[in-house]
């Protein structure tokens, strides 16, 4: 793949740009989106070799094309790229939900074209070129979304373009990708912020590290996140439901008499976060 | 303060010891617990001068006791010191509940003592002397709790001690203090316990940063946290039903002709926490 386009040079897609430069990958990397400020900034990192100057000068000559945009305006900018994507034409995403972003398309893009929904599991609370990273994705799992329909040589060399950041990958559907991600990342997201909201003003400076490493997700853009809760919001509304039961079932714990239960409940809580941490770090360095 | 005792060295006693050392509080170091072996460790640390042998050496000459065991042996403990405190010693503690500490302390020490019950917030989820250190308590918040029945001056000389440590000190009744960490701390334990424990076993290996960020309180100790609970489960109880309307009201914006209302919920969040990190951020490094 000599010739990549990414679209949209945030954080993600800046951080992909600086990431193939720092893994020595040859290939020319061309910028697109809809501000030119921002573009050229992008340059001026390194995160990308030239900024396009039109849709079909972006992706005219595209082996791949990365769209890093927010969800809300993936189906314009779908629409957009279409028509200028030569054929037998990679693209990929970043996007945190993939049900929708999948069903758009294999709906718009050319069948002469091959699409493979991506989510690369990293990012930050920050947003914006400056926040990007050639180490952001490293170590980091990258979901894959491939339907019955989706070539599977397409997906074999999307892959290996995420290995290429060091990433891990796994494949599952795009349906499975909501539920879990729900379950794992939205909702926690939607607690933080809950919890945060939920302070009287004179608790909040008595606020700890605890506290705040609890609640740091909150801080997300409120734009972005509006887009994937929206997008997402079947699956999110059963994991509140399952977390509101977790919490009734424990709320019957706060009884003296059944000090040995919630011992055993906070324990169990304990070890399963104790073990993902461990796994965690083994992932990072295997022995 | 010449004579400090610490009962209870392991993560807090063992750091305000190495706290007290390292900022060159001229006293003398006394440290008493259930475990010999423990004590020993804690003084080939340098986080106390010496182990006592007994409740009564422990104490005897003691200026000031600072009490460092769990919630949960606080009253036995209380009873052992009690016969042996000198006339005038100053007691304090490090829990993190208060209307019961408190109400303990005035009721089982003698009147020719002062207590003031403290509650220093700094810790890990780690526990155990080894985990100790000289800065766990530097820029962190202490909240004292003074009653009506507390010696004002007994008041000033236990500010004095944790500003020894470089904390802040800040004062409010056993009562406030205990509804504050309800929402502060004490549920979001719980949350990130709950959060934890309803992810399905394949949804774990996709856990990001956030996620383990946002549940990194989850590993406390089971038994401590059992204790803690317990002990302010009226608090909790109510904390827990005011995070749930807020969460059954966010519900009800997961809606898409209610984008805008989302939006402004979670930006309502994000700008909350961001100025709660900033104003952390200027505590510590005011210009």
């Amino acid at each position: 793949m000599k010739n990549i386009t990414i679209i949209g040079v945030g954080l993600l897609g800046g951080s992909i740009g600086l990431g193939l430069r720092a893994a020595g990958v040859d290939c020319r990397l061309t910028g697109f989106g809809h501000r030119r400020s921002t573009l050229d900034r992008a340059a001026e990192f390194g995160a990308i070799d030239r900024v396009a100057d039109s849709t079909a000068d972006a992706v005219a000559k595209a082996d791949l094309v990365v769209l890093c945009t927010p969800v809300g305006v993936f189906e314009a900018m779908l629409r957009e790229i279409a028509p200028h994507l030569p054929s037998g034409c990679l693209v990929t995403d970043v996007g945190s939900t993939k049900r929708t972003v999948v069903r758009l398309a294999e709906t718009i893009l050319p069948g002469s074209t091959h699409f493979v929904g991506s989510h690369p599991m990293a990012g930050s609370e920050k947003r914006g070129v400056e926040y990007a990273r050639a180490d952001l994705f490293t170590h980091a799992t990258c979901i894959l979304t491939p339907t019955a329909g989706t070539d599977r040589a397409a997906v074999g060399a999307i892959e290996a373009f995420w290995r290429s950041l060091s990433m891990q990958t796994v494949r599952m559907s795009p349906e499975e990708h909501d539920a879990a991600l729900s379950d794992i990342s939205h909702l926690p997201h939607l607690l933080a912020g809950a919890l945060v909201k939920m302070q009287a003003e004179g608790s909040l400076p008595l606020a700890g590290k605890g506290f705040m490493d609890t609640t740091r997700i909150a801080s997300g853009d409120s734009g972005l996140w509006r887009d994937i809760l929206l997008d997402n919001r079947d699956n999110i509304k059963a994991s509140l439901s399952r977390l509101k039961s977790q919490l009734t079932a424990m709320e019957k714990l706060l009884d003296p008499r059944k000090g040995e239960a919630l011992a055993s409940w906070l324990a169990a809580a304990a070890g399963r976060r104790d073990g993902l941490a461990q796994r965690k770090l083994r992932e990072i360095s295997p022995e």
